[in-house]
């Protein structure tokens, strides 16, 4: 099998799939880009994803961007690894449920924080946008609280799943966005069973 | 086999998941929410769906949100649609990749000019944030040009899937965003092969 090549920055939400390919003993190379220098916008790594953004996985096949469809290619490339419950449907999409809330409507609203910029030009309307993060926030992760996590360890129960390192690397933005997250108990007990784990350890090294 | 029962709104991204359901030839109820009056805020819809939004489908094992989640299901319970290439990892995530980009990015995008109080409380701001969503649309649309759509009838190639029905839906709100979808010949043409799909004209009606 070929190795698989994963673009990231730490403490982004590509940590979610580094987590995963961690999970799977999957071979991969991680290039890590200089967010700094602005490298996710040079013309050699927009060749790669013309978003400019990570993660990017470039497979034999050609490159994959977007964190829930490379957290399921994870989960599907190595099935030996059980990341997710490939042949339930319904168990299947609670997890990618859970999945596109943290892309479309979590990670969108911590973004408007560092990223204001993309959604607005004048600096009070940005300013205006940043003062709103920790309410937005901390409305998700009370929802995460009471729909998502239960009594059980993982997201779906006890069948670990790349839905918990997902969730792991968003409700670790809750710091910077000035939410405390001991405000959602299950939340932080999950985040602690995390940061357990020695594929976090690895991925996050 | 269990009727699925939809929530949904007229234009709204609840609308893939219908073309979905009529592509599939699924049993299944459409329940129509009336925006102008909130109703998908109402103690009895949040008991549905706690985010107050569509799509939700309502299933004999509980109710799944999230159009990415809901096209996928569709798929996977209905596997003798074709709707998605289901035992083709690279083919599949490409497929979950312009879902992903959808919901996180062109949707986000457009959302800002109809429901911008959601990431700012003033009206300056939301003003502001409503100038930029032409630029922004213009934008996704043109990475979808250049980037999924090539010289096949539909994203993945030959093959038809649940992602044609999300992106015709999100080509339908240009027009609202002052965005000339001619600007974008492949999409375009897309939007028109859409139009004239029985599942689609059913979905619509
Ligand atoms: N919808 C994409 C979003 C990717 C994204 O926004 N990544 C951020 C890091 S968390 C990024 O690369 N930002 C760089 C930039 O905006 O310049 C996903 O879920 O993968
Ligand atoms: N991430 C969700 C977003 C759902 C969503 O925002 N739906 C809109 C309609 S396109 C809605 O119900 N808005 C009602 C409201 O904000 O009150 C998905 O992809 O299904």
């Amino acid at each position: 099998m070929t190795a698989l090549t994963l673009y990231y920055a730490p403490g982004t939400c590509a940590q979610a799939v580094r987590i995963a390919l961690e999970e799977a003993q999957a071979p991969y190379t991680a290039v890590r880009m200089d967010f700094a220098s602005q490298q996710q916008r040079s013309p050699e790594y927009l060749a790669i994803n013309p978003k400019g953004r990570v993660p990017a996985l470039v497979t034999e096949h050609g490159v994959l961007t977007e964190t829930p469809a490379l957290l399921m290619y994870v989960a599907q490339r190595f099935p030996q690894a059980r990341l997710a419950p490939l042949d339930d449907p319904f168990a299947l999409a609670r997890m990618q449920e859970l999945h596109s809330f943290l892309a479309s409507t979590v990670h969108v609203a911590h973004a408007h924080r560092p990223r204001a910029s993309r959604w607005a030009d004048e600096p009070e309307a940005q300013a205006a946008m940043q003062r709103k993060v920790p309410a937005n926030m901390t409305e998700c992760f009370a929802l995460i609280e009471r729909h998502y996590l239960g009594d059980k360890p993982w997201v779906l129960g006890e069948q670990y799943t790349v839905a918990d390192g997902y969730l792991f690397t968003m409700a670790g933005w809750l710091k910077s966005d000035s939410v405390d997250i001991a405000q959602f108990p299950r939340v932080a007990a999950h985040y602690a069973r995390m940061a357990q784990r020695p594929a976090v350890q690895r991925a996050l090294a």
